[in-house]
């Protein structure tokens, strides 16, 4: 093993590798070194941008004889500081944003091969071409890309139906920490042949190499869509509706989400053009998605009839079925702006949590009732993908408060809703991963058994801990 | 690290930890040495039966200290030797057939908690006491148990709607090489806190340490059901037809089987009250079937629908929609005495093969003419999940040839079938694994960088050796 080269000498090696237009240095690297929720500032001596798998595996392998740290880096758009180096300047960025081909899509295989640095949104426009429906869906998607997506496991709110970014994942090209290429694009849906290392990649945040390209599953293009607003008297209601479409008809359910009264309140105060299309504002609100390849028409039937004896049984107040596409948006638009709107109102405290689905109503009473008990005053705004168990439980800061005062608080009101989460069998982050933002409390949630395995397979594969150190795992 | 033990001392000590009940010993043993299939028979010290999770720890930290290798076990239904011992007779089996619980099934969450050596069939009738269905359903299904399900990732007739087992697996519970218990029970549809450690321990056919229960996902079960025999013109035909079916309605696409005119031939020559229900035999056919939980009784005129665009467009010559229970079942049973008709018309050599889908018309077109040069005579009997691109190209004998003679070439065969698999981005193995008879062909196929970091997963996990040796890997 080679020492650390000095910073000069280490740009013009990896210029020998990639060439001018694949280095970024000075005020060109900045962009790279800060996430978008600006949490995080780091340095690094250079953003490395290779043109292929060839040119990463080369200069992983320099990394490696030269001890030098790589934060491998998608579109930036990691929740919790994911792709950021740290302030120490000595690790370097790479990104795969110039590795962005769409190799392949097949409508009768319902794959396609995609490269990591494609824009998940250019990856859903080429399958899109093709009939064919890329399934996740997240806000970030213009700007994140197919790496970062996978290595972080994205959710979104298709996620019921079609499962998490592992569950699209057939097969996957990597560069190991070690500069060996991972040759494992197969398109199969059936291969029992050794251990899953693609679902290894996935969801390692980074940690075991990078992910360079992969066989995404595809589904064909659903050609119906209904979308309904409901207004119900609680979550448990929510739920039991929840229930009601699942067994209506659970194939053909796009999307199950939870709004609280209070939210609403925000967007429809904040948001310019949000409208409610229900008569009367309600505590808590349910947004059902159906979606089907069928042709015959009869989606909406469907959903009015689970809606109509929803009603009658006491678990809608009001519905509005959107009646066009402008209108399937609008009821969209009430669910998205919700962040925007928050923002809006004032400071707030984000908590990504998922329980058991049928945990969800105690999750939300208790945990609201343990912030407003910490904090009087406190606007909980619980909302998110119900038919996930996943839920985005904020805290909006009392009226009367200033944000400085009440965001020193945010480490106390994320214990207060973590006890819950934890006590209903729950996850301390749903979505968004541990990046740099959370590895402290893998120690306390995934510790014993759980960090000890994970730590012997990080060792084993990168033995000297060059993939994106600082980020998932605790301090040891 | 202590001594290994004499025999006598070491069964006294196991005794202690499991009991009487716990340990099998001498002729009681044997069932438990031999595969289904009877390709091995091995030797053991004793079966060892832990009655729990804490039991069969102890065990494992035993073996470590003892430096004795475990072979896990479940229903023994293994097509490749998975789960017997070495014919050394130092390798100990451990059986979870004790360890046989139904922990949970929750209708609302769609989860069941299950022990690792419940039968798959008793899960199946606990959740679907519920209401709900576990979906993968597989021939040995009475026999074989969650545990061995999920350590050798199973597949089935449903995986194209459903997945295959480890599709079905939120959350999961083990004893890893070491002895620690691995708590990862939980049930949550999003969780993205590190490395996913229960996809590494599926699929890993017992050699990273023992599942011993998981967390599993279920559906509401099915309402409307329609099969349909079709007699097609060709493989092409078939995948077109499949094609069909999945843009008419994906989601209610719960099998799409194919098979040859030939195997077809044997099923009604052989077995009895086999009967075709169409006026005349084809060269191939296709058994469609949907399902749905949706009550509008309209599933049938979905069938029929693409089966009338099917004739009409030259990919279905006729084709029979069943009536009844009886009727479905009538059609099924073709399918599934396949394997039953090949022994009885004579000797045949197996293999469980997938390509993409689009590429299964090239796979039986380029074996069947290759094995059919290699053997004047061999009969070709392609049959299998189309659905899934996983076909069992299985070869039976000449007529006028000798059994013995025949199976003498067998490993021509399946090397001149392999070698049209692997051109085609294929896997040697779709469903049933590796175990003991395939390990030969991890590093010609799976060699290099991916053969490498299994081995490294390996050696961290269980850096003696001891979990499941000679299954897997290729000797080094």
């Amino acid at each position: 093993m080679l020492e650390p080269l000095p910073a000069p000498d280490l740009l013009s090696v990896l210029r020998a590798i990639v060439g001018e237009r694949g280095l970024l240095t000075g005020a060109d690297a900045e962009p790279y070194c800060q996430d978008w929720r600006a949490l995080y500032r780091g340095r690094t001596p250079a953003v490395v941008r290779p043109a292929g798998t060839d040119e990463l595996a080369a200069v992983v392998r320099l990394c490696v004889q030269r001890r030098i740290p790589m934060v491998p880096q998608g579109g930036n758009t990691s929740m919790v500081g994911g792709a950021v180096p740290s302030e120490g300047g000595e690790q370097l960025v790479i990104s795969l944003a110039r590795m962005n081909r769409i190799r392949d899509v097949d409508p009768l295989d319902l794959t396609m091969v995609v490269e990591a640095g494609a824009p998940w949104k250019a990856a859903q426009d080429a399958a899109a071409e093709q009939g064919c429906l890329l399934p996740l869906s997240i806000s970030s998607e213009g700007t994140a890309q197919v790496g970062g997506i996978l290595s972080t496991n994205a959710g979104g709110n298709n996620t019921l139906r079609y499962g998490n970014a592992r569950d699209l994942v057939l097969g996957i090209e990597a560069v190991l920490p070690n500069g060996q290429v991972l040759h494992a694009l197969r398109r199969l849906r059936k291969d029992n042949t050794g251990y899953a290392l693609r679902h290894l990649l996935v969801g390692a945040e980074g940690t075991l190499g990078f992910i360079t390209a992969a066989v995404l599953k595809l589904v064909p293009q659903p050609v119906q869509t209904e979308v309904a607003l409901c207004a119900v008297p609680s979550p448990e209601a929510a739920t039991a509706l929840f229930r009601r479409c699942q067994l209506n008809d659970a194939a053909s359910m796009q999307a199950f989400e939870y709004m609280s009264g209070t939210g609403m309140g925000f967007v429809l105060r904040h948001i310019p053009g949000a409208t409610l299309p229900l008569a009367t504002p309600a505590a808590h609100y349910a947004l059902v998605e159906l979606a089907s390849t069928r042709r015959d028409g009869r989606l909406r039937e469907s959903l009015e009839s689970v809606l109509e004896a929803g009603l009658e049984a006491g678990l809608v107040e009001d519905a509005a079925i959107a009646e066009s596409e402008a209108q399937r948006q609008a009821i969209w638009k009430l669910r998205e702006e919700h962040a925007e709107a928050q923002k809006r109102e004032g400071a707030s405290v984000k908590n990504d949590v998922s329980v058991p689905i049928s945990r969800v109503p105690e999750l939300i009473a208790r945990a609201s009732a343990a912030c407003e008990a910490l904090i009087p005053g406190v606007r909980p705004v619980p909302f998110g993908h119900l038919g996930d168990g996943n839920i985005h439980f904020n805290l909006e800061q009392p009226p009367d408060w200033s944000a400085s005062d009440f965001l020193a608080r945010d480490e106390e009101i994320m214990h207060v809703v973590n006890e819950v989460v934890r006590d209903l069998g729950g996850s301390f982050s749903a979505e968004h991963g541990v990046g740099r933002l959370k590895p402290p409390m893998m120690r306390e949630w995934r510790g014993g058994a759980e960090l000890e395995t994970m730590r012997r397979i990080k060792a084993a594969l990168d033995p000297a801990g060059l993939m994106n150190p600082g980020k998932l795992f605790p301090a040891s």
